[in-house]
């Protein structure tokens, strides 16, 4: 079957934010990634090979297009043509304050880049983090590069955009930690089970107004310690080495 | 002044591996990243504005052309034209036997991401692991969306490429650690300050002849344990929560 123009420029408008946010879609492409979002969003449009539907039999969407990949190619924004795209309604998850007050959740101010908000969201999953609260200047979450990068993560992490400052000004009695290059050695702090870890932008870190709302603050160090190095790691390696540690205490 | 075709040409052919082996060059692009390679790297050709001259006027190069951004974008692989951009002498670093038995360092299996290399040499640099062994088949550490990724860090981590097998045979003397799905939790084992860490391939791990040599197999526990979550975490953000555990014990 082939595909409509119409519907080929519908697909690819999906990489524009204002049209994502307008049709409340977005859009994940390759077998994998498709079969991993299956079940946890409403599926609007499938459009896939007929060896991915003989895989996969149980698929529910609302619409079905079977292609060869040289059809599916011609809407995909990936290289090399998938054998799965599918558009899917964005999910609207609300914040239950127990859950931020008991769990370990991430806040990520301002962060910019597609990849590294992808890998954070990936990272957070496997150390079981489901919520993250986004600036509202973060990348959006519905990105198609985030969520290649999330690989199905974002089936299972719950990701929030809201007023940070408003946020964590309404949770100040869960603990708050935050990173910078001058804080305190982490793996020498107490940490807790639970509490709000603050990730900065890529190049400014932390912006003063968030800092200022901020007790614990934490540092890795560096190896050895005063030996010259990189001025910093890449705030999704950071995030994924915090994680390891808050989680290191508590197995 | 303007860059002539050739010199464009010559530039853009090393993005070419073939190109960087029969030269034995390797190009940096941007002011930080030429700034931070210069002291450590012979430069063959640096291309620059009037104002990166100035802020930089000690910089030694064979060759210095001042051009515009303009004019340095006609060379430039990156997006938007960097104010510096320089052709390098590739750098042929020796192994010292005595570093490997007696300090930390990494081991490459088929690392195939130039991105995935890059971040792995700067989260090395930054935990201060000084060589990285890296099978023949592994990326070039001399790609340069690898150098563009490391961040400098190139100039502090001596990459060497050479058959893995036979040198982990001729340092089974030093613990060799790698990890493994099935492997023990990392958190709960004994680390010792010395030996070799072995990564493996984005999509297969570990190859079969590698995992033989390896004594210590590790594996990063999800959280909480038994969870479902993604399959893996991706190899650079592994390597990172690694080096993180095993400087934390000596720190």
């Amino acid at each position: 079957m082939t595909l409509s123009k119409n519907k080929i420029r519908a697909i690819a408008s999906l990489a524009k934010k204002k049209e994502r946010d307008e049709s409340g879609l977005f859009l994940a492409e390759g077998g994998k990634l498709v079969s991993d979002l299956l079940p946890s969003f409403r599926c609007r449009t499938l459009i896939c090979t007929q060896a991915f539907m003989e895989q996969h039999p149980e698929v529910m969407a609302e619409e079905v297009i079977l292609a060869e990949k040289e059809e599916i190619a011609k809407a995909s924004l990936l290289q090399s043509p998938p054998s799965a795209l599918a558009v899917f309604e964005k999910a609207t998850p609300s914040i239950d304050k127990r859950n931020i007050s008991r769990h370990l959740s991430l806040a990520l101010d301002t962060i910019q880049d597609p990849g590294n908000l992808g890998t954070i969201i990936r990272v957070a999953d496997w150390f079981g983090i489901e919520d993250i609260i986004c600036s509202l200047d973060t990348a959006d979450v519905y990105n198609p590069k985030v969520v290649q990068a999330t690989m199905g993560a974002i089936a299972r992490v719950r990701v929030h955009y809201l007023d940070l400052e408003n946020f964590l000004r309404e949770n100040e009695g869960t603990p708050i930690y935050g990173t910078f290059l001058n804080g305190e050695d982490i793996y020498k702090q107490d940490l807790t089970p639970n509490g709000i870890i603050v990730m900065g932008n890529e190049g400014n870190g932390i912006s003063e107004k968030i800092a200022k709302l901020i007790r614990n603050r934490l540092f890795i160090p560096n190896y050895p310690l005063g030996r010259a190095t990189s001025e910093s790691l890449n705030v999704a390696m950071a995030t994924g080495i915090i994680c390891s540690e808050f989680r290191r205490r508590v197995l």
